[in-house]
């Protein structure tokens, strides 16, 4: 295998990665390209019933002790009721991770398993067959071959079910058992699989991860000022409509989702006697306020990540006004990046409908005509339109994320805190 | 290519994944397996001079208007002088990335160049051969391949060159061109390692993301307190230190790092008052003060990932004592969390050892009788016996991440703060 011995024999022209081993070549790239789980199912489906000419098929993943099933064709059904409908045919069920199933017990044994009739299953086999699906749509499934999506670390991540392998005979197609050479062909799919979904959910996790650490820098921040956590999960899907209407798209929707999240981060720097003060701020303690915006774009300062770099931004811009008399720069217009005058008007409106500790909600009509005064003035004028045409879709985030009495209590009263509640 | 026409011909055996295509689907399996960059370049280049019989072998990365060298292998020289030898000749260097170099050339053009002799390339070629390489280590290079390391997004991520495809004419090794036949294998397996390069660059960037928003988290919490961003570092590093000599390893000592940084989360919600009062603490204020235990597991509450999970463990048990005297459980020896047990001891060993605000560092020995004093009492004995033996790491840590003045005004005189200072 190490030299020009393998090669085709000369002057059969350049070599060719044809055939079957060559298509699982293109394949495993794919496969290894595709971040998102639910299209690589689909993908490794796909390639599987192409390659094998199988009629339908599914694909289980292992979660714990049980086989979940992911997803699901059928040829001919699709023909028979159309693709939508058979799409709407399979429910997500998740199987014991048992040897019952012919899934589970391909799963417990790492091993393929090529049935030439699924009915025909002879009674001392530990695995049956369970025929119900079949009765309830009218359709017979015959060989099957099915197969464990075993990782590098021979760890087995899911199974892949081949249903039926179609030949035509004479114009006419025939239900024949899998051939026996295409058993290696599908272990190695299956395998390319395997790894590929190891990658995703590895990514996704780290992803969540990455995404729930933002979030409590924001929770955080927030905890010293007289603010909830839920103002920030609504200031940030508030933010996310007004973007998405804007334009923005992504992985830039999410960028601006979580640099929303962080935009008071700099309240962390300043102290308690102005933050917490209840009457009115003087002119000193409203400037040692407005240093927050300084603060926060500190902490956040020098992050090599698009994400870090938005919520720098947001921290630093959410203060200025269209008209170019916020602060701390006095930015005006478009000079105020779009991440900034969005989530400026995002804070206030949040600010206007929703109650805090020191007022009621204002009236939706009375919160319209604020907004409105400031059009152009305090905010960007295509961002209040944006808001006021999409008020019905605000509305409903301010009702999902409203603040209860418990959430004004919970991180104010640390004298009450008790170990249980942190455990 | 999608039934059973393209299966070798019946009667022929199973079908087996052999050959060089076979091989190319066993290699990218190892491949998308490995997130490690340095594992995975020398595996492709391991694989690509197997497979073609290479002498010797170099991979490229593009970096901006560059082609960084990142990796090389030669036999010949190895034999002559031995592998750990070869392996310190090759520096780190950089080409810029124009067509005047082969690798260049091949990056630009997306296309692979199989030339047989390197010293005979024909005048009119826009690119040439440094032979200065050759010259200074006695080395002939001949025959070259040189590939495109593309994703399949057809962006070019790097270049993999094979040198010397060698050939065994009775018994001496000779060089011969590189069978154009090999040309389509090598381009697939650069493609492979272009997307196994793009996922691993992905996950490393995504996991560096994630880290630092968790430090950021940490020095957020140290802002309100005495504290700078250094001690963050430096309790973190002493931690390691204990973690890694008391036998912790991988991931874990990774959670470890990373809980150490979050040890004082909970500060956050201490009021200025108390956490700022300049002399020694009444009974009620210091009772209020070891809530920060509380409400750093509380933010730091129902995190999925393990590492939110130790940072909680940390923020939680950092201030619990062996003897079982500690806050906020008081719980004893072997029952505190080994992570809560090492941060402890990291936390007040650079309380002793470094400048603070209100005092200068003690003397080494007065810390390390300070420290052998509570051996058994405040610290896990075997905790103390560690640090202690590794003292001289310890203060190397200490001067590594000291504190400047810089860094003590830099977080705590906002009015000096300018825009500057954050962009």
């Amino acid at each position: 295998m190490t030299s020009r011995e393998c090669l085709p024999p000369p002057g059969s022209g350049p070599f060719q990665l044809d055939g079957l081993a060559g298509q699982l070549v293109k394949v495993g790239l794919a496969l290894s390209s595709t971040r998102e789980l639910g299209e690589l199912l689909e993908l490794v489906l796909h390639e599987a019933r192409t390659m094998t000419n199988a009629d339908a098929g599914s694909v289980y993943l292992v979660e714990g002790n049980t086989l979940r099933f992911e997803t699901s064709h059928n040829q001919t059904l699709s023909e028979r009721l159309g693709e939508e409908t058979v799409r709407t045919m399979f429910k997500r069920f998740e199987l014991p991770l048992d040897a019952h199933s012919i899934a589970g017990f391909v799963a417990l044994n790492s091993s393929i398993l090529n049935i030439p009739d699924v009915y025909a299953i002879p009674g001392g086999a530990p695995y049956r067959f369970n025929r119900s699906w079949d009765a309830s749509h009218d359709y017979r499934s015959r060989s099957m071959l099915t197969a464990p999506m075993m990782d590098q670390a021979g760890r087995v991540v899911g199974v892949l079910q081949l249903i039926n392998a179609m030949h035509n005979a004479g114009g006419k197609p025939t239900v024949l058992p899998f051939d026996t050479r295409f058993e290696p062909i599908v272990a190695a799919l299956a395998s390319q699989a395997a790894v590929a979904i190891v990658n995703a959910k590895l990514h996704r996790d780290l992803q969540a991860a990455w995404l729930d650490s933002v979030f409590r820098l924001g929770v955080a921040a927030e905890y010293r000022d007289k603010e909830t956590a839920n103002h920030i999960k609504r200031v940030s899907e508030y933010s996310v409509l007004m973007g998405r209407r804007l334009g923005v798209t992504g992985d830039d929707l999410e960028y601006l989702r979580w640099g929303a999240a962080m935009h008071d981060t700099g309240k962390l720097g300043i102290p308690d006697s102005i933050l917490h003060k209840p009457g009115p701020l003087t002119a000193e303690e409203r400037s040692t306020m407005e240093y927050h915006t300084l603060i926060g774009a500190l902490i956040l300062k020098g992050g090599t990540n698009p994400l870090m770099r938005s919520s720098q931004v947001v921290s630093l811009c959410h203060h200025e006004r269209w008209d170019g008399g916020g602060y701390p720069r006095g930015l005006a217009g478009e000079a105020i990046p779009l991440f900034g005058r969005i989530v400026a008007l995002a804070d206030v409106f949040d600010a206007l409908i929703s109650r805090r500790v020191y007022k009621p909600p204002f009236p939706l009509e009375k919160v319209i005509a604020i907004l409105t005064g400031e059009r152009g003035r305090h905010f960007d004028p295509a961002v209040v339109d944006i808001l006021l045409e999409n008020m019905e879709e605000a509305c409903h985030i301010k009702d999902e994320y409203m603040d209860t009495d418990a959430d004004f209590e919970k991180f104010r009263n640390y004298s009450l805190l008790k170990i249980e509640d942190v455990l």
